[in-house]
């Protein structure tokens, strides 16, 4: 099946009509039809099919008791009305670059892996890379029990509702142990690619991220009696918030951005008793990242106690830097560079991936495809089928340089 | 059945445990419990009971078709988590009050009827007063159709869910024209008679109010990765507008609000596509009040284009000033002024009420009783069982001195 038979199946999969973006949320049905369009196309190729304790799907050329695998894939969930590339691009390409790699007849001398990890994105329980995270004992079994949807529904019950067994998640060192390689195909999620002209890129190291919630809490009351000077407004306090976070931000040369926000009672004519917003900030380095989150946490005091409004913050998530495996990255460039006409740009990036979590266990790689306008976690985020074909190629060429003979 | 038996049933009813607030929304389960006990308390008193063609219950006292009636009575709705005084106090008071006039031995000469208006909070559909608005025809039976909650069922659906015929909504002229006087009595929404040391005052007018729903159009995409120079961030433009609205409330000694948002897609790691906040501005005339709604909108434009974002800014209602009738409003003042140690000061209001909606069609008054922390619109909302009991006996004064020998 082709790179493009095999895209225009996946297309519909989790898509909303009303928004034109994709909802495939972690254990939902969206996700299942996901998971059975993976276990076909490993069945179809006559792949060894397996789901690990944690949930991620494996398909393998070889037998990867062996040891000193090659793995490459990504990931099918989605944020919320998200894009079609981010994760499925990387998976489909894997798919594509190994029948490639089989129609240019390679012999393939390292087992060969193509994975799809589960929940990267982290849109329903709140913690991107839960399948990588468990994998690599970076998240605990504690952790894990204690996430819950928006419903109330826990990770262990969502796991089982859709037919897999919560009571094995937890880290799994023999399975990472065999693994020598794995490479990561993404969309890119930016514009470097696309102004210096280059279809093809690789990652040199992911900046360190995090998010911090902000509850900013006041005092619920009727918006047409209560006398400005009696008010305790914490939707003050959080617009001075968004915009203090815009403003260190752009000194800073980081990004820190309020996207999501829960507002309580939440009624037109009700003084909003709690007002809670969440920061998502990243930065070239550690440094500047805790200068940056520490000026906003204290323009949030300032403004909040103005208001007489209390605020807590605490930190949700958080992710160093992580930097790729040097020698793994040269190779990559070498192989990539090695093409007729192949440039191939090292390029950072502010984006969580698998590949990050796993990079402190296992070499670790990751190749950009160019994104024209550098939209992501959007409909609107795309990339041209040449770009796709272009990364497929070089997906191919990287696996054969690392796995053939 | 006495005033405190009577609050003390109604207490639990349609309330949160999470929050100790109410959700007594229109036409839900809540609502008809609220409704059950109404009809309750018009059979134990051998009162005609009937519930109107727009779902406002009625207990009637002689026979209201001999017209020149007096009416009082609120509503049994409540705002998301709102409090336990806002509507019930009115329709308790008037039970008590009658109660009251027959200890006295009063010889009733008018008809008299206690009211419970359906929906006045707006809480499901979005407008207020919806029950009083169609019976005094302000409201068309084709925009009620179109009313539509956060679900999607619309008001026809969620009244013939709770057994009402939707069919039959519509303006009810003779209804109102057999009515002479319609008092409600209400816990104030402001601190005026805690600061003058009143239990009870009577209302001048509503001041003039309306909501406005401020659409900022962005573009989603990467928290993460997407530059900040390349951002169109629709939370920033929002924001901005925020804080715009208290200062030019606090410029013109009006009020401003923004206390319901909904963010799309509301994710972490996500800029929004769109910001949607709800404006509830008010002033003492509509002069100041345009001139505050119109800086902001001004303030919202500026900051939209500021970044890159579209604004679309719609009225969803209005509410011009009301002014009570003068020749009532002196009758309830000198009524109560009469009372031994009773003074009556004449206060206005930003809070809108059915009282405010039927005075276009027939001589309408309010009475507030004292709120000692102002508090409105939240399980925080309180007055003393004092202040209550002066209520009832201010209320059946008023009752006595309008309807009786």
């Amino acid at each position: 099946m082709s790179f493009h038979s095999m895209w225009a199946e996946l297309l519909p999969v989790g898509r909303s009509s009303a928004s034109g973006g994709y909802r495939r949320f972690a254990w939902t049905g969206a996700d299942a039809d996901c998971r059975a369009w993976f276990r076909e196309q490993a069945k179809a190729r006559g792949l060894t099919y397996e789901a690990d304790r944690n949930g991620n799907q494996w398909a393998w050329l070889g037998n990867p008791a062996e040891g000193n695998a090659v793995v490459t894939g990504s990931h099918l969930d989605s944020v919320p009305d998200g894009g079609a590339f981010d994760g499925p691009l990387g998976v489909v390409s894997a798919f594509a670059a190994l029948d490639e790699l089989r129609g240019r007849g390679a012999r393939v001398t390292r087992p060969l892996g193509i994975v799809n990890f589960g929940d990267e994105e982290g849109a329903r329980f709140g913690l991107a890379c839960v399948g990588s995270r468990l994998t690599a004992g970076s998240l605990t079994v504690e952790q894990a029990h204690r996430l819950t949807d928006a419903d109330g529904i826990t990770l262990p019950q969502a796991m089982e509702a859709a037919g897999y067994d919560p009571g094995t998640i937890g880290p799994d060192p023999e399975r990472l142990d065999r693994i020598g390689a794995f490479v990561e195909l993404h969309v890119e999620q930016g514009r470097a690619l696309d102004l210096s002209g280059d279809r093809i890129g690789v990652a040199s190291a992911i900046w360190p991220h995090g998010r911090w919630r902000f509850d900013f809490r006041g005092e619920a009351n009727h918006a047409g009696t209560t006398r400005l000077a009696d008010r305790r407004d914490p939707m003050l306090g959080y617009a001075e918030t968004v915009l203090a976070a815009r403003r260190e931000a752009e000194l800073a040369g980081a990004v820190a951005t309020f996207g999501k926000i829960a507002v309580e009672p939440n009624g037109v004519n009700a003084i909003p008793s709690l007002v809670r917003g969440w920061l998502d900030s990243r930065a070239a380095d550690q440094e500047t990242l805790d200068a940056v989150v520490g000026a906003v946490e204290k323009a949030a005091r300032d403004h909040a106690a103005a208001h007489g409004v209390d605020l807590d913050v605490e930190r949700e998530s958080f992710t160093p830097v992580v930097e790729f495996d040097h020698a793994l990255r040269d190779e990559l460039a070498r192989i990539l560079g090695s093409g007729t006409d192949l440039k191939v740009p090292v390029l950072g990036t502010g984006a969580g991936h698998d590949a990050g979590i796993l990079s402190g266990r296992i070499p670790t790689a990751m190749l950009f495809v160019r994104n024209p306008t550098g939209v992501s976690h959007s409909p609107a985020e795309h990339a041209t089928e040449d770009d796709c074909v272009a990364g497929v190629r070089a997906l191919a060429d990287v696996l054969e340089g690392l796995a053939c003979t």
